[in-house]
């Protein structure tokens, strides 16, 4: 970890350039296999489970893997690691996508799978509490006789613990929201190895400083996440969805802007593009036109989405969308729905044997279109494969890249196009990442983003983790 | 400002016990007037008008005021004031109710209303970007002719900076959110004297710390906001509003919680108590029954908002509500809505002459009539007169505490009321303000509230402002 000053005031935090002190992790092991005996492991084969990219980087393992069950488990974890000054990465599903997981100075993998224990629902509050380790899944499952959902679904079966630390969303943001704005408040071991809750459960405040939603996105660098307070919705009384599709991606896309605009509240609305289509299609032996296509659903009561279904009808068909058979029947949306599911899978059909890259931007909707053509030009001027699915209403799209991860030429391209891409959707007042993070993958294209804004940045991790222990090496380059 | 540690690794932030520099004040006085020559100004008046509390804390006027024109100016102010470590204290509006402009320790007010240009209008993306001193008056004004409004309504006409910088919220939260859901991101100059931008203009993002939620709220403590990014709505096709009273505080809370979890997605719902209601009857000539009364408001086209008025109908009546005439009718709405408007002149005609603090909690809603009515009875219990406004569909609810300023047993009595009601809020798993925020009243209260999370709160303050020049004395009491 380095002291020395960047431009202006603000510090270095650590990270880049730090080494691996042997001393150090040898003696951190020897203090947490004292203290948790089976539940700290270092066979090589549960360290891979624990590390590993989902990009074109290399896993980087961790020296152990630690378990613990509770909150004070936690805190002693924290005090070992700040002790002997070594790296704690926080660990649950491990279904992140930029590399999050990885230990590229070693340390110690924090499996929070053990604390996955619902404590309580307040149906009345719309809220519940819930450790780090619950999946969304589960929670729902839990929830089934309140009548409440959790909303968030990035399709994985995340962990509430990683999707507030990645700030995920997924289909049904556009509706519901993201991950900042459904969590209430969290707890937290912070570097000192105290517990901090950073609110109370009011549905608002204005009590200081949001350390919620700065925890929120902080993909575990400034202390470790022991339970998260969420809001809940209520399972809608009816819910009704369709498919459409265009001709080209702008009149996809301007069915999507006028819709946001003009009103119909939409739950969900997926653009899939005419490969993503092609690929399902041959997947799941569908027979869908192979046309940009968006997947719609509105949430309601019956009358309301009934009401809603019929005003988006007349949008889509302004832009030249097919009829948009709708339907509130759960079995007929369970096969509509299927194909965007399995898109992923579909994705991968298409090059046997390649691997896959799942990389997201997001952009301003009124340049949505625009990204989407100039993104598939380049695909196409670079003879690369990678269809392409976007939750349009929030101008966020994923590019499935199929590249060959056992060729540097393979890999190079796969960077290159990464790179542009990004590119692309800065230069239109765009994010590198909508959903997935920054970790290892996008650190380069978030100093690119917000320049100046990261040493405010590195001054709050230098602040709140001096010597460096929470998850080293992401969100910053050096 | 002190060096020393508190208990664990966190730094103190400066603030309580820092003095006047009266060398380092006349110098960076001199340097003003030298840039700014007529832009900066010392007489008593022009510093009164810029310190104020609004509460029992009496006015600490600052040194001098500066009205800068341009982020580039801001800049220049800031530069000045870090080289001679004096205090900046942001202004706008001065409509917060906490003491956030006074000047405890002198300084210069930096009155941010010169820069009151609305930058751009983005119609197609719902947002628009604005300088700190456009008030949300003058801004809607400007969208007129768009279809689109900004939502916030915090009562006064306050302004876009000062709204971002006390997380303000409002009437219309429940449906629209607070500031924390409607900035899409800030441009602020920081202590070294750069300016930075927190996100670019996406729907959602995963880059990095949140920055943008770090300044919402932060009380102008981190920096001074040069512009903001706000999400817009579209105008709602059709608005229906009525009144409904009821025999109790808890039939009311009690059709709001039903509300809230059932579904019509109610746009505003107020709740008066039945001294605010004779309060306002006797103030604007209206015959109300002076019982606890529903204000709500529905938003959508006219089929939604009549089904949903109807919706609302029939829980109100489960819980003996009396019958709840809505209307459609533009001018019958505002008649409605005087009363609820003009609550705070109400409440100030019912002692005349006396002062009036207004103080805001928040609760789960479950709580909600629990704390109504324990407040009330410790109200009667002290012979205090304080009528009741809440926005209720989010659990948040204002006391207008009528006393005598001028009487230092009146002021205690208030100062003990408020303190009552905040140790009631927090034992329901509350916080000590909903939408007004910390300044100078409610420092005691925060640390109350969350504990060992201020010290985090106060390690940042100190890394993001080592010398304390931002606001100092607020949201923390050392």
């Amino acid at each position: 970890m380095s002291d020395t000053t960047r431009d202006g005031l603000f510090p270095v935090a650590g990270g880049g350039r730090r080494g691996r002190d042997e001393q150090a992790l040898a003696s951190a092991a020897e203090a947490l296999r004292q203290r948790f005996g089976d539940r700290f492991q270092t066979g090589l084969s549960i360290r891979e489970q624990h590390a590993h990219s989902t990009t074109y980087i290399p896993a980087q393992l961790p020296d152990g893997v630690v378990f613990p069950e509770s909150a004070a488990e936690v805190q002693e974890i924290v005090r070992i690691a700040a002790h002997h000054r070594v790296p704690l990465v926080p660990f649950a599903t491990g279904s992140s996508l930029e590399g999050h997981v990885n230990a590229p100075f070693g340390g110690f993998s924090v499996d929070m799978m053990r604390m996955n224990r619902v404590l309580a629902v307040h149906a009345e509050d719309l809220d519940c509490v819930v450790e780090p380790g619950v999946t969304r899944e589960a929670l729902n499952v839990e929830l089934r006789d309140t009548g409440l959902f959790f909303p968030i679904d990035p399709g994985a079966n995340a962990s509430i613990g990683g999707m507030a630390s990645t700030r995920a969303s997924g289909t049904n943001a556009v509706r519901y929201g993201t991950m900042k704005d459904n969590v209430v408040a969290v707890t937290a071991v912070v570097a000192d190895g105290r517990e901090i809750r950073t609110a109370h459960r009011a549905k608002k405040s204005s009590a200081g400083y949001d350390l919620t939603r700065l925890f929120v996105g902080a993909e575990g660098t400034l202390g470790i996440i022991t339970s998260v307070t969420l809001r809940l919705q209520g399972i809608p009384e009816a819910i009704a969805g369709g498919v459409c599709a265009f001709q080209t991606v702008e009149d996809a896309c301007n069915t999507v802007i006028l819709t946001i605009q003009s009103g119909p509240p939409v739950a969900r609305i997926e653009l899939l593009d005419a490969l993503q289509m092609k690929a399902c299609n041959a997947y799941s032996g569908l027979a869908y036109a192979e046309l940009p296509t968006l997947f719609v659903e509105f949430h309601g009561s019956g009358e309301t989405v009934a009401m809603q279904s019929r005003a988006f009808a007349e949008i889509a068909s302004e832009f030249g969308g097919t009829d948009f058979a709708w339907t509130a029947n759960p079995e007929e949306r369970a096969r509509l729905w299927k194909a965007r599911h399995n898109a992923y899978w579909a994705q991968k059909s298409l090059v046997p044997g390649a691997a896959i890259l799942s990389t997201d931007v997001c952009v301003p909707i009124s340049r949505l279109a625009e990204c989407l053509v100039e993104t598939q030009a380049d695909i196409a001027e670079h003879g690369l494969t990678a269809p392409i699915v976007g939750h349009a209403g929030d101008g966020n799209f994923h590019v499935g890249l199929l590249f060959d991860d056992k060729d540097p030429d393979g890999i190079e391209r796969a960077k290159s196009f990464v790179a542009r891409l990004n590119a692309r959707a800065l230069s239109m007042d765009g994010t590198c990442t909508g959903e997935h993070g920054i970790g290892q993958g996008k650190r380069a294209f978030l100093e690119a983003e917000l320049g100046p804004a990261l040493d405010v940045m590195r001054a709050v991790k230098q602040a709140l983790d001096p010597h460096d222990i929470f998850n080293p090496g992401k969100i910053f380059l050096s």
